[in-house]
């Protein structure tokens, strides 16, 4: 039996934390090694630039993303990895998708009318963003898509759209499915609200040791129990129940010795990722071919689709 | 001094009559042949998409279309002439200014407000318009794009979105100027309304001498007269004032004359352009080959000017 195809847009958005890890990356390389997808990760450039639109940020972000994603173990021999903007056929489809769907069933959108209630001026990107979403995934006549439970309705209006093509022009669009990934517990911050940028409580994902010990001396315990739950609560990630029993029952109230234990613990964890990714970063000719290399693979397969998608609307 | 460079995308849209041929077409072949420009002049397939939406009926009026424009003088040799859908840079640009356009100017277009008040069902494609039209033009670096008065809103469209990607990205774009064509007295139907195909009173480009006989006795006269007023506007076509007032003077109140006479000097300047079309509809693989050399050519000039774009946002 042939191989599912799983397809996943990640758009770049500067320095990864471990949040971010245990959040979704880490599922999506389990996804890959799995064996079971063709699997397809686009850098979604394209969708970034609604909010990257500086050449500088937006090649800094793209080269981080792909270093980062390669070095947690994204791996371009089994998976094809390409930036959006090299494949065409993605905003082209995106424009025959654009007329075939109707202005108000757009605005409908949860992610439109979010943005639309903190700012009147967003951009027609944003607005369209579903489209080229709709192409992102239908190009490659993808299965799966690994989403988190909020981003359902993209699936959704993904499914709508191949739908609605197909009963207008005749079968060429096969409906991807979301695969949901499991909710992971929110991955708490140094301060113990959830980890995110914005809250300035983050642990980078490559950290230096000093970074690491750096962000770990700086979690807000409180002197209430014997258990600091902060502390706690980020060491969870990286040991099992058993093991972090062990080691919080033998150091009861000895905050500074559960913030060592776990300054060992992320740094055992993170080395490996750290020296991988210094490593690969050293090597920027490589990168390219890669990132090359996932272009042509993807072009292949999205401009045959295309030719088929041209041919039914009478344009080839 | 090179040559201005000048665009003008063609919607097909069905079988032509001479008001068509006398309210714009006709000058677009003076353009050309005034050697002045550079011309591309774009089958603007992906824009009809909005409203054909039929594989076969897109085939079909794209086919008639080629074939009545090469028929009434455009010339593959001295002209581009290609089709949109050939080129994956036009809707590719469109996406990147879709992100740097807001909501609120787009919905201001003229266009987009005559459609909603009529159908608010209206489609995305229909909508963001002005932002394919703007990739059509400044793909090109055009000088000069031929419009009627009415039109004149797209041109400030495109000038403007190239003005904010310049303010934004650094100098890219060439603002084009409008080229405002000489209104044409507006050309009568049979029944002395403005030819239009909507109100059946029209004269088809390429009618054989039978249908021409057909529609010029249709012609609505009334007797108080002694110059039937339909017959001879639409005879001014064709015939200078001098000449017309001999031919009218000679035969006051000879309406059968008057219109046997129109008969022959339609068919008369229509049978050269009747037998060119039918010429060349005879060789489809002409017109296919003048097709993928007209796509080849924009495509070069497209390809290059979209390197350039895509450098300039960072994602090349």
């Amino acid at each position: 039996m042939s191989k599912k195809t799983l397809l996943s847009g990640l758009k770049p958005s500067g320095k990864l934390h471990i949040g971010n890890y245990f959040g979704a990356m880490k599922q999506m390389v389990e996804l890959q090694n799995s064996g079971k997808y063709d699997c397809f990760f686009m850098i979604a450039d394209y969708h970034a630039l609604n909010t990257v639109q500086n050449a500088k940020e937006m090649r800094e972000y793209t080269l981080d993303f792909i270093l980062d994603y390669l070095a947690i173990g994204l791996d371009p021999k089994t998976s094809t990895i390409f930036k959006q903007s090299d494949v065409s056929a993605h905003t082209e489809l995106a424009w025959i998708f654009d007329t075939i769907t109707t202005m108000p069933y757009l605005m409908r959108a949860h992610a439109f009318k979010d943005a639309e209630a903190k700012d009147k001026e967003i951009s027609v990107g944003t607005f369209n963003y579903p489209m080229l979403m709709a192409a992102d995934i239908l190009l490659y006549d993808v299965d799966t898509v690994p989403v988190g439970q909020d981003q359902k309705q993209h699936i959704e209006y993904t499914r709508d759209t191949a739908q609605k093509f197909n009963n207008t022009f005749g079968e060429t669009f096969k409906l991807p499915e979301p695969f949901i990934m499991k909710e992971v517990a929110v991955v708490p911050g140094t301060d113990g609200q959830k980890m995110s940028k914005s809250y300035k409580n983050t642990i980078p994902l490559f950290a230096t040791r000093e970074e690491i010990t750096k962000a770990v001396m700086s979690i807000v315990t409180d002197s209430s129990g014997e258990t600091p739950v902060n502390v706690y609560n980020i060491h969870k990630l990286l040991r099992s129940d058993e093991e972090l029993k062990a080691i919080y029952d033998q150091n009861k109230g000895k905050y500074k010795i559960l913030k060592e234990t776990l300054i060992e613990d992320l740094d055992a964890f993170i080395k490996p990722l750290r020296e991988k990714r210094e490593e690969l970063s050293k090597n920027v000719e490589e990168i390219k071919a890669i990132l090359a290399d996932g272009a042509s693979r993807a072009k292949t397969r999205a401009d045959a689709k295309l030719l088929t998608v041209k041919k039914n609307i009478g344009v080839n």
